[in-house]
């Protein structure tokens, strides 16, 4: 038996106090919604509330979605819950970019192709022409666009402007090797995901793999995070790590790592696209699935 | 900045339908509770709901728990609910049963002279006195209950007498190398955790780890559980692996097992006594800490 | 700085005796070879001695492998080892079965196609059409064998014949969903490689997955073993494991051993072609890399 | 079976040349010692060779490991070997230094008195009398030498004076929450573990798990390294690592610390003591056991 698709997702966040979980609770039983699964934070330190339901419209009628809007609306204006409704069947729009390196962009697209990761791709975006390949099997649109320093704006112009075009919901950086400009980082703040090879903040930077050889660690691993101003250090969203010893050169540590990457770039997307992850004041809340 | 202690913690669970979640959310609402932490699960293969909630009292006044308790047993009832309501600075009374090996002992003392483990050890058995040293050092109480064929249905009187008398909340089998009679067992049920140094139901029985090394696994574990008629045969609660290989001999494995039984044990018993955990249907619902 | 590709691996078991080790070492000196990797395993149970030995051989001429050998075979005969060598820079031929499940072989091709696992693919045996694609995109040949009650002598033999057109060094199994009768099994004992999705011996047969769900284990798994004539209980390579727990329904923890059977899958092929993998007695000794 | 305990070890490392393996094992094959464990690494990088065997002498008569040692000298110091020879059964001398945390303390004492550790422990100092009875329950001497800015360089010289007169093989800082001057760094450097609550160089100096909150790391961990002189960056021997989200406040993190850090230091102590680690160039060669 597997979970029932028909749901929705609410979402929401507001500052701690009495009743802020009962104004939801009371909202969807009302409304005859069945709460499937459900997940609070609540912050200490921040005092702040965090909350994910995921529902179940009643199944006799059609559900008003927009009736139900406006109802919830000004219950979650008196908490002043910032709060968003999205339809578990709604396949986000996820751009990727990329650079010569294919396997976080092969593991995600395996994902997209078996539907596991249940999201469109309405482009690959790439400053390099390799994986033109591989994003023509998928039969996704795929767009090079080279970048060196004489057209740096230029290219993050056009981008941006795909980005836009294409109504992505969320860009990820599967390994895309360019530091972007603080304009295009604050563009896409809280709306971009990067995977970097290292256990952030260790090894931020260039050649991770290489500082961790140099210092030689006992662990490598990779963090997925959401892009801000400072490109290797947004809030971490997922990390993952492995057992390395003496024995695994530069080389040895970059395979390894590969697989690490993709699983912990995987996750985040997973976590993001389900309503999972909440950014707040530099760092998030990842509600487990 | 901690977790606030002065909370309780609230355990239900009941057929699945609309405003199981509500009811408990209104409540306490209402008795200006705030919950600090909550957790559900809807099973839909059983058609049943669980949840757990941990909440802190209103400040300004004394909380009457009895009064709270007597507002929620008709609510509750309309939904066939089942619920606990337990203060968290209540220590439970925890009863630790062992043989000869030390080592989960070791660690769950470990635990519980450091206050991370939140309980009250009114007394260890066994049937060999060689731990009453380690017993004595803690001030705990040492029973020491031989048994063998000749006296075995007397002796487990003696330690059922001794469970009761110390108004045990939980029983602890750490690595206690005697099988149960169906009486103790039964008697048990639900109330006591066992630790088997496998991964159940792989190698259950005598001597596992000789087990896996015939065997040639390259992972081993172990497995806590609760204590149903089959000894190592009821319903699971953690599970903890390490990796092994070829160099491992059933010595080594167990040395390697010792690791992973005191860390797989002490994170069921501070589940279950932080009322983690549900028992239905054979199966456990476990929340995370 | 990455390991040198110009190396052998020098393999060999033989009873445990005072001598085994030397006679290796001497002879590769003596040969001007110079080792760099080496590993042994003494089994004190079986009294066998195994050992693997990574060497370059002299840069400044040829190397005349045909000599070493016939100056190594008297020598390793005095001490009744039996020895393998390879050039590391032969790839051997994998022949892949699958049925319609994908993820295994998407993994294995992946590694392919970047050179990270360093094999020829000479055909993707498939009982069901749907994999094509697939390997076409790989230019891999594919043979698509239907098999039912009805034919399922002669389908085998087809396979058989084609394995051994191909001069197959490995067949791997992955996630080829037919029971192989005991003449292919024995034809194919130590030569493949099978993913079963548990962690053996737990849960053999059909639908581990489900199996694993109604018994509510908090870990799931998959293991890579040889073939021999009990499908899912030859000699164990490799083991993977994840956390699951009770909100992972089949569906769930489906999902979750994708991931598991590939990374378990492809390090036991890595370590079988890299001559690492030594069968004996039922169980396998598995140097690391 | 187990492993036999009437072994030596042999550890080496030089420069990589040809002929460095073959003059280990000619020489204990002809003095009739059979090599129950080997383990090599040829550092491409450095061009430097290392080497470790664990041998049984011969059983008939006397093994006169004097006169073993006065012929390996010369034959070792042809190939700039630096070398050692160690009984397995000499249990070595380590001193442990703690403030008032006792988590490690505990653990390496309760490894030490179930024999897993095969050590002595003639000293136990610290700064703070808190650990004086668990101690005493062990029948360990303790010292109390308390320190602050008034009296560090005395105290530091009675501690050394102290780790001299036991004739200390190892410290051990298990948590000894005092930076070491220069003076005393350099006098234990390469002889004294430290575990660090971090997975360094992530979060140096004080309250990493402070640090690693602040940060929203997924992962935290532990690292053991050999003291140089700089405390919290030597060269590292292992590290442990485990999950953690946003609910895990700081204390929780130290909570879920604690086991990391126990197991990790065990690790570096155990792999230490059996001769299993290397200190080369500011980094180490590890063999697993």
């Amino acid at each position: 038996m597997a979970k029932p698709k028909n749901t929705y997702y609410l979402t929401a966040h507001c500052p701690s106090t009495l009743g802020t979980m009962d104004v939801l609770t009371r909202y969807l039983c009302e409304q005859q919604c069945y709460v499937v699964e459900m997940q609070t934070f609540d912050d200490i330190e921040s005092a702040h509330f965090f909350i994910r339901m995921e529902f179940r419209p009643p199944a006799d009628h059609a559900f008003d979605v927009e009736q139900f809007r406006q109802g919830l609306a000004p219950r979650a204006a008196e908490f002043g819950m910032q709060w968003e409704l999205t339809a578990a069947s709604l396949r986000p729009n996820v751009v990727i970019m990329v650079s010569r390196l294919d396997h976080c962009l092969n593991d995600l697209l395996y994902r997209y192709r078996t539907g596991q990761l249940a999201i469109e791709i309405p482009a690959i975006i790439s400053n390099h022409p390799d994986l033109q390949r591989l994003a023509d099997w998928h039969h996704i649109p795929f767009y090079y666009l080279p970048v060196d320093d004489s057209n740096r704006a230029l290219q993050e112009t056009q981008v941006l402007q795909l980005i836009n075009e294409c109504q992505a919901d969320l860009v990820v950086l599967a390994r895309y090797m360019q530091m972007l400009s603080p304009e295009l980082s604050t563009a896409l703040t809280g709306k971009a995901i990067n995977i970097h090879h290292s256990l952030l903040p260790g090894f931020k930077g260039e050649l991770p793999y290489h500082q961790a050889y140099d210092k030689g660690v006992k662990l490598v691993g990779a963090t997925a995070h959401y892009i801000d101003n400072h490109l290797d250090d947004g809030p971490i969203i997922s990390q993952g790590v492995e057992v390395v010893d003496h024995s695994h050169y530069p080389e040895q540590l970059i395979a390894k790592g590969r697989d690490i990457e993709c699983r912990t770039l995987a996750r985040a997307v997973q976590a993001h696209i389900e309503g999972r992850v909440f950014l707040h004041q530099g760092k998030t809340v990842v509600f487990s699935s």
